[in-house]
């Protein structure tokens, strides 16, 4: 596709409609738009667009689908596979002003947001009504819901609780053709046509603008435990995941933590960590309920399971200053790793019975071709992120054979009945790994799919596909 | 679309794909393929194809695709939409021959099946692994697994577990032109591109026929208790029902009767269940778990809520045989109506807390245009089947005016945020009210999607559209 540069009369147009200050052309301004958290990558927009209302986007999709000017959508710029990166240049459309939280429902638990409320922020404010909400990506104090929706973002409690997708009830979004709709209805069932909503989300922004967020909650669980195993063998942390719950518990949260990751960010946050010689491996886990008896029933039975495993040591985390002191520390590898290094962040998803196989065929692959990983992540749900580090490698290696790396580490994924991305999505930096994972008629599906919502392919070009 | 009519050529080549005995010719046989559960429908298919293979699908599909013969696919027949009638006659493609549970495998609580699989028989055969599949249609005993996933089906368990939906991990699907593929992975999360999985959930085989359903499997509660409350007004047990879950409970099953359903019910079944002459609804909950204490508990919570709502009796469902006695009354209500009158069913959903409008509004427009309804449900999801009575109405006002109240009913419905079907799906005759809840452009958005997967829309023709 050929999309038009940003013209004088162009800008004339969109300041009309948003006034001058929601329309930025300094380089300086227009440069914090220019990354997420994906690697060190970075694309400067044309010009960066921040609407306050449905409306106003609708004018500037229509405007733009008219002229051909490629958008690229942003919510907080968290996103790990450049989804909010404008590599087509274009205009960035930052939805940072779409931020209220329109109405907290307690009768039907519902909860209707602007896609711009930060996750936590929204977990915060139903919390005090005794509601819940529970997808909580390890970005949840910046990540904004309208990219959690377009990611169909996990976190550690989609464990038990589901990712985003499972408390998505309707959505108002607005089309590349200025037409603002509702894909469906408020109901927890719908059997009503194609499911749009569903197909929406974690399309990433290509298909359509998020304008509101009609979410479902539940009641919030009274009470949790979170206890530290440590294990002097990761295979054996990795096999003690599906063990556990083969012997009938359902924790909370199941995280697997190779301690080069707590070494990192217990760096990073200044938080001491003392991690002893013979630990190779840590899982986090969480028990949650509404009883203490169940809880520690739970949490007992979970214990012995990690027995059978050879477990070296178990920490529990009564107090809630100690399980904020553990969340943090797991909360912040991610960051702590880019923080020290340059680094890739691959989002392995297989069965979570595979996750020793996934593991060991992970760490054969780095061993093969020399380059040092990070193993941490969603054990419990066999989503292991995978934090590849360039240390000292040329950029020439670092460009060439670490894909070549990848490319057999999400093959691996695929034999294990897996794929590449659980919940990071796409975006730019995985799309040359789909056909791996998906045959020529998916993505001709996906391509087709695309033309329906976006025959001039203005949104968000140059991702998934 | 004008659709070639099968040919003495299309069926010898139909024959030496599938043998004789899986092409159907004679009327006798053919007429068990006319009818679903929906009204007094009666379609007659030209011919019927009882493939065993996705091959045979496969070699069918492109052979039609190319002749542009349609083909309605067919699981069990319990639609109550007309989904499964050939009603622009053409080939029915009956899927009672894939009926095999390929894989339990208990290391990832999944399970591998045929679409031809018996709701019930999954159920049965996964619970022996201590292993619960959960959605339960009311016609589980003899509804198939590929039907619930083309309709998202619900049932009553949907209140505390999800609907089909939320179990369906991965699909092998045979598109029209022939071609075999996966539409995702197996696993928990999937961010991985547009979600094939999703839109083809609820899409009532109209883009490709499902071969291989993965499914996502959960550890099996241990304990229920069921009860029966009754009440002397409807609007009364309707706002119950939210009161229940404001107050912290969640029950499995919250479903709402009208007396007349129950008298039915037990006029069809032979079971006796005496209604005292004051009791004007009554709610059957459930409540499941694993410890005995916990689940008394919850129940105790629940009377107390009832009692606000002055619950005339509350009885309950200890034994084995007593949960059975009360739900064969339940399930058998749908049944138990078509067997004493011509009834057209609607399945009404709207957000939990607007269930008494809905209710109240039910009843004002039957009244207002002289026609009996029953209503009964899954109050809990706001999922409220209406089945309305012909009795002794004419032809003529069956047609016409009834259809004006259904289109007030689902005004009301979408009035109060909800929608057309929860559980059910559009299929045949529900199709022309789709306009009343979506956009023109949702319906635009579903051509194209439609397209995108069947250019010569030879797939279940005159459906949802």
């Amino acid at each position: 596709m050929n999309y038009k540069c940003v013209a004088e009369a162009d800008i004339a147009y969109f300041i009309s409609i948003l006034g001058e200050k929601a329309v930025i052309l300094d380089v300086e301004s227009k440069a914090l738009y220019a990354q997420d958290r994906t690697e060190d990558l970075h694309f400067e927009p044309d010009l960066v667009l921040i609407p306050s209302t449905p409306e106003q986007i609708s004018s500037i999709l229509k405007y733009c689908n008219e002229q051909k000017i490629s958008i690229t959508p942003r919510g907080a710029g968290t996103g790990l596979s450049g989804g909010a990166l404008p590599v087509m240049r274009g205009i960035v459309l930052s939805t940072e002003k779409l931020n209220k939280i329109l109405k907290i429902d307690h009768e039907n638990f519902q909860a209707i947001v602007e896609p711009g409320v930060i996750n936590e922020v929204l977990q915060q404010e139903v919390l005090q009504h005794g509601l819940f909400y529970p997808p909580d990506p390890a970005s949840k104090g910046s990540c904004f819901l309208g990219g959690n929706v377009a990611h169909a973002s996990g976190g550690p409690r989609a464990l038990k609780y589901g990712t985003t997708r499972d408390y998505i009830l309707n959505l108002e979004v607005v089309l590349p053709s200025g037409e603002i709709i509702w894909t469906g209805a408020n109901t927890l069932k719908y059997s009503t046509g194609y499911n749009l909503t569903h197909l929406i989300i974690g399309s990433e922004g290509t298909l359509c603008i998020i304008t509101k967020i009609v979410l479902k909650l539940i009641a919030a669980p009274k009470k949790n435990m979170l206890l530290l195993a440590s294990f002097d063998s990761p295979e054996k942390a990795c096999k003690a995941v599906a063990a556990i719950f083969m012997a009938g518990c359902h924790p909370s949260v199941c995280e697997f933590i190779e301690p080069e990751g707590f070494r990192l960010s217990s760096n990073y946050t200044g938080l001491a960590f003392a991690i002893p010689q013979n630990i190779e491996a840590y899982l986090l886990i969480e028990v949650d309920g509404n009883e203490e008896d169940s809880i520690m029933q739970e949490c007992e039975q979970i214990s012995e399971v990690l027995t059978k495993f050879d477990v070296v040591d178990i920490l529990f985390a009564s107090s809630t200053e100690q399980k904020e002191y553990f969340w943090k520390l797991r909360r912040t590898i991610g960051e702590s790793t880019k923080h020290n290094n340059v680094y890739k962040e691959e989002d392995t998803v297989v069965p979570r019975g595979e996750l020793p196989k996934l593991f060991s065929g992970v760490k054969e692959i780095a061993t093969r071709y020399s380059i040092r990983t990070i193993c941490y992540g969603h054990a419990g749900d066999g989503n292991l992120h995978v934090n590849i580090l360039k240390d000292e490698l040329s950029e020439d290696f670092w460009n060439h054979e670490v894909k070549e790396a990848i490319k057999e580490i999400f093959l691996l994924c695929k034999s294990l009945g897996g794929t590449i991305s659980g919940e990071h999505g796409i975006g730019y930096v995985q799309k040359e790994f789909m056909p791996l994972v998906l045959d020529e008629m998916n993505l001709e599906l996906m391509r087709k799919i695309k033309l329906a919502f976006d025959p001039n392919q203005i949104l968000n070009p140059g991702k998934i596909f």
